[in-house]
């Protein structure tokens, strides 16, 4: 497949990284020059699981990308996508498809406004990786993406078999979803949960759970996400979620000792955070369905008065 | 008069001081070994707005005291404020008046259960003070002290004019109030937006100010206080109570880059916050009533998640 990445920060990286390794022709869009210039110069210096890999793939500017694509994979933050979209409109043909793999809600509207039901593909990732320094990129395990079509017919759920196909070939395994709504709300409540508690209250997720009231706390907010989404055709049970949620916070989840990228975003980094796609989408929302959201109001509140404070960028 | 202080911090001994220098016979009740020690050994050691002054006045503990008084002044922090009565219960006399300065809402219910409707005042003083060291206090302005007795007959009501003039002959200004719980409310008010704000933001209150959506916060807080209120016989201007509160954001009140207490206490010194007795008691009413209070229910589960993962003492 040819296979052009929109967004290649951590995540996009690591999944051009792979998909290229396997065969496909990819190339990484980005806005950041010196990533791009790394890239071109040494190649993307890959540690991919451990092994150091260098994969010399091209690198530019969205806008002076020209080539026709079969599949383009939307990897920015949630609040450039827009952008993004923007700066692909020229790649957007009849054929191309698009696969959206950003976490947060909201997002198949977005994509929509700019690309055609048929060829939008929805999905939800569990790789995490980390940008290290310009074109050098790190992920630790293989994670599972699970992906659908959002328009019910044939050719289209063809289609997205088809990349479910060509990632599992690339060595990432890759699920085709009955539900990626039912997926997309699941990761959301874990981040609207966690994300917005550890962040403001500058904590790892293992100390957010130290407080007695903390699975309760992340009940009452899911609460007001299943309110929201069940406006939107989705339904999912608040206890499964919380407890899940919850887990992460266990002294026996190695991985609780973490700050979420929230966490890492403001208050380490100073930058704008993804609140307004997680609690701050159940604010908006709520407001617009007629429904009281004020956890997830305050919550939104709180974090984007303290990017405020700290002139976050 | 013949005067206790039950409760010797920054607070009581600003209050003990100046009563002690108008001639009033004034003894220190405390818990803290080292600041009563200092206090007999060297003398009460003040800054009055400064002035260098040294106050001789016999301090001890609460248990340790014997000696029947006309006033006993109640000056701890609200979470002490009851293991206090307990320990100057055999100081409560018949004809012993006592009046509750403490900020937080309340407190009334605590006091009445140990002293009887008749002997109680209830008062709010602006005047802030600083204990620097055992035996060290200072205060920069004489502030201003409201006070009310809590039945309305002429007996209370001259007691409490007795004190009002006791004061104000120390030097300390005060008002006898028409409506106590207005003016308890008031600041219960500006503290449960402000201090709670600045806590859960690790921000002054400049700061705080910075956020464009501040002021709507703070009404949002306030309306929940005021649905409480009403229930309780109190109403106010939540417009009024929200434009004054924000007015300490100000760049233009050179006290703005200043913390709260509540700030000061659990993110500088790791202290338990007085949170149950501004938020907490609004959330904690609003389920006995059957009121919805979410932003004062999360605002108070913050601060004490806060609180926990801080192991605030």
């Amino acid at each position: 497949m040819k296979i052009a990445i929109a967004g290649s920060g951590a995540m996009g990286c690591a999944y051009g990284h792979m998909l290229h390794q396997a065969g496909n022709q990819v190339f990484l869009l980005d806005n950041w020059e010196q990533h791009i210039t790394n890239i071109n110069s040494n190649g993307l210096q890959m540690t991919e699981v451990g092994q150091a890999k260098v994969s010399h793939i091209p690198a530019c500017r969205p806008e002076e990308f020209n080539q026709e694509v079969d599949l383009i994979l939307l990897f920015t933050k949630s609040l450039a996508l827009e952008a993004m979209l923007q700066q692909i409109q020229h790649l957007l043909k009849d054929n191309t498809k698009v696969l959206c793999l950003l976490n947060g809600l909201g997002h198949t509207e977005t994509v929509s406004k700019f690309v055609k039901p048929e060829n939008i593909l929805m999905g939800v990732t569990v790789l995490t990786a980390s940008l290290n320094a310009p074109g050098k990129v790190s992920f630790t395990s293989y994670g599972k993406t699970e992906l659908q079509n959002i328009v019910a017919n044939e050719e289209a759920q063809q289609m997205a078999q088809e990349v479910v196909a060509t990632f599992n070939k690339a060595g990432l395994p890759c699920e085709y979803s009955q539900d990626i709504q039912y997926s997309i709300w699941r990761k959301a409540c874990l981040n609207g949960a966690m994300n917005s508690l550890s962040t403001i209250l500058d904590a790892n997720m293992f100390q957010v759970g130290t407080y007695s009231n903390t699975l309760e706390l992340i009940k009452t907010i899911l609460r007001e996400f299943l309110a929201i989404a069940q406006v939107e055709g989705v339904t999912f049970d608040v206890d499964e979620f919380a407890t899940t949620t919850y887990g992460f916070t266990s002294p026996n989840f190695s991985g609780s000792v973490h700050y979420p990228s929230m966490h890492q975003d403001l208050i380490q980094c100073k930058r704008r955070t993804e609140v307004d796609y997680l609690n701050g989408y159940i604010a908006r929302r709520g407001v617009e369905y007629g429904i009281a959201t004020p956890y997830n109001d305050l919550i939104t509140q709180l974090i984007h008065a303290k990017e405020t404070i700290l002139n976050a960028k």
